[in-house]
């Protein structure tokens, strides 16, 4: 892996951290693909912890995903373990791969005296090359043996060890109001990445206990707000999995702190999918698209979605173009309900359309200046309705083609 | 506009070209942006000819476009002339803008003496801007003087006057089998270009005599299998255009001859579809997408189409890097129906994955080799029905980034 620079557009400094009472993390150098560096993560949780997962869209996944979702059904969303490594995606191997997730689980399952189908994996890396899974049975014994409750510092270090390309390690936590219990998650991935680092991975703990449905539906709908928010490039690995795991350990229930929980939760994916944005291959701006004047809320995601993927509308916020006639014409081609002469457009709080035409007072010049900056907000009232809806992109530089045209490595 | 290199994928040559009977052409410079060049296309159509059109999928049309519609209705699909004019696409300028495509029409109408609903105005450059009409009208008489049976070189002239950011004159000729008619065309546009050159306009012609209806079911049909067939970065325009004009001058009536001239329609389409590819923003690579197995043609188009929009697998193939994983991604993101293991891969001839994995005798050495020329065959077979189909595409580099990021001049 050569030499990264870390983004632009990454936070400061790794934030804070509670434990996460019930949790324990350790991470391990089993050298699958990498050396030098640790590239196995394992986070064990008591009995009794519920898990629940959303995974990719994309019809050609990888076999952990595969596992998982066997896994969660057989469980009846229960887990104890959820295992991960990097430098290998075990995708595209075929019915081997699947063994190979499959062994991994057993594996950890022995080591913890578990159930296999209470083990979660996830892999990230290389595709179409076979996972050297025995490297990871080595490694296991030392990895068992280094779980502990963790601290800022191993939160860091489990977040590290997932990582492929990422230029920083991503970790956001939340108190839930009124309860002692937080919520707390790490996660990696940007675009899918070369040399095929593919994967958008995101593991998010609470000590708060909870039925195997009500994770469920907490996770989907938190998913709903934010990584199904955010596109890089628009491409979808094979690997993408988000897992939240339950401990139950605070002695607080969901039911009682519903609202609380969602809201934390919330706050925690949506500061991950935001990192994820962040750290995107070559970003230098991270840019909220807010479309409002929608037929309907889906519609005003479509319209969003293909401006933030228009790779014009990406080049020219990259060179602080207030090229907004890209905006009119990535709307065009959304396919949804747009009224092209009620269309207003602005780039931060410069109006620079309005009912279909430039905007009599439109100053390039303001336009352009927050444009210069590297938090871009860009908005569209299509003129139709109330739908709105806002997704997450960053900017399309030379440094996505230098990270992505490179031979793999 | 910034001096261009021609690009790398440039035919040798401008192409013979026929006089189509019935057919005059003039240039004319009316410095409506551009100075010390060309800007106004005008063909002159005997009275009776017949006209079809395909115009932008946009829903954000630029004023020409409805100008267009609503001509073709008004005149059941006659035209006695086109006008086009580049440096000012009239697009995002409110009801003014067809105020400006509609008088456009009328002074080309005044001067020729023919209705002005028979005369199909085309505008492509800058958006939200208004139109100097003054300097159409201006430059009319001295354009309509110019009028000329074409030859090559007005063929030429007439190709590059319509061209934008368009690093080559594109044209296409084809004789219908049979007959002493032909079909030729020109044609400009690459991607949706900076700065917000946007559109790609074709006219095609033919002295071939042909009803209004059956001129409109032959472009629709070559527009299908040709230019709704390409993609250079999956941006549209809010001004795309194909013309088709049908002089019957020579005599032939297409009743007779119809398969040869869709024969000759559609090699004409195709080539200058083709063409518009290789003059790509930063295209270093003609690429042909193919999938088979689908379950029907319009999911193979989809599954082609996802691949040959994926800036993953464009910045691979920039980098003649054999990275089908990426392939692997994108057929997992077109939502169509695919079996993950009987996925089959090939780049050039060289079959890279088989079944879902990969293919035993995979050679990257001679897949490399094939990616290194400028002509590239991907095909991906999905294995569960029988749908095909082919997208045209190019790469993506830094030349596109460096088009695309620069301010407008």
């Amino acid at each position: 892996m050569a030499e990264t620079k870390v983004s632009p557009l990454a936070p400061a400094a790794f934030p804070a951290m509670p434990a996460v009472a019930g949790v324990r993390l350790a991470v391990a150098a089993a050298g699958i693909r990498y050396t030098g560096r640790d590239d196995l993560m394992l986070a064990e949780l008591p009995p009794g912890s519920t898990v629940a997962g959303v995974f990719t869209r994309s019809l050609c996944t990888a076999a952990p995903v595969d596992w998982c979702r066997d896994a969660l059904v057989a469980s009846a969303g229960h887990g104890r373990a959820i295992i991960v490594n990097s430098g290998n995606a075990n995708a595209f191997t075929g019915a081997a791969g699947y063994r190979v997730a499959e062994h991994t689980a057993r594996s950890v399952a022995g080591a913890l005296g578990a159930p296999a189908h209470e083990v979660l994996v996830a892999s990230t890396g290389v595709i179409a090359e076979d996972l050297p899974v025995e490297r990871i049975d080595a490694a296991l014994p030392s990895l068992v043996a280094g779980l502990c409750a963790p601290d800022r510092r191993s939160w860091e270090a489990a977040a590290v060890a997932i990582g492929t390309t990422d230029t920083f390690p991503k970790a956001a936590s939340a108190p839930v109001a009124g309860t002692t219990a937080h919520v707390a998650g790490i996660a990696k991935g940007s675009g899918m990445i070369a040399p095929d680092m593919a994967t958008m991975l995101a593991f998010v703990f609470t000590d708060m206990a909870m039925d195997a449905q009500t994770a469920q539906e907490c996770l989907l709908g938190s998913v709903e707000k934010s990584f199904n928010r955010i596109t890089v490039d628009s491409d979808t690995s094979t690997s993408d999995t988000v897992l939240l795991a339950a401990t139950g350990t605070s002695g607080h229930g969901a039911d009682r702190h519903i609202t609380a929980f969602r809201d934390a939760l919330d706050a925690v994916m949506m500061d991950l999918a935001h990192q994820i944005v962040r750290d995107g291959e070559g970003a230098t701006k991270f840019v909220a698209v807010t479309v409002t004047g929608a037929a309907e809320d889906t519609a005003a995601e479509a319209i969003a979605r293909a401006v933030a993927d228009s790779p014009l509308v990406k080049t020219a916020l990259a060179a602080s173009d207030a090229n907004w006639g890209r905006i009119v014409a990535a709307v065009g081609k959304a396919g949804q309900r747009a009224d092209r002469d009620r269309l207003s457009i602005w780039i931060g709080d410069e109006q620079c359309a309005e009912g279909g035409m430039p905007h009599p007072d439109y100053s390039e010049e303001l336009a352009t200046k927050h444009l210069l900056g590297d938090e871009i907000e860009l908005r569209v009232d299509v003129g139709v309705g109330d739908g709105e809806a806002t997704i997450w992109t960053c900017d399309l530089t030379h440094g996505y083609i230098d990270i992505n045209a490179g031979y793999r490595t």
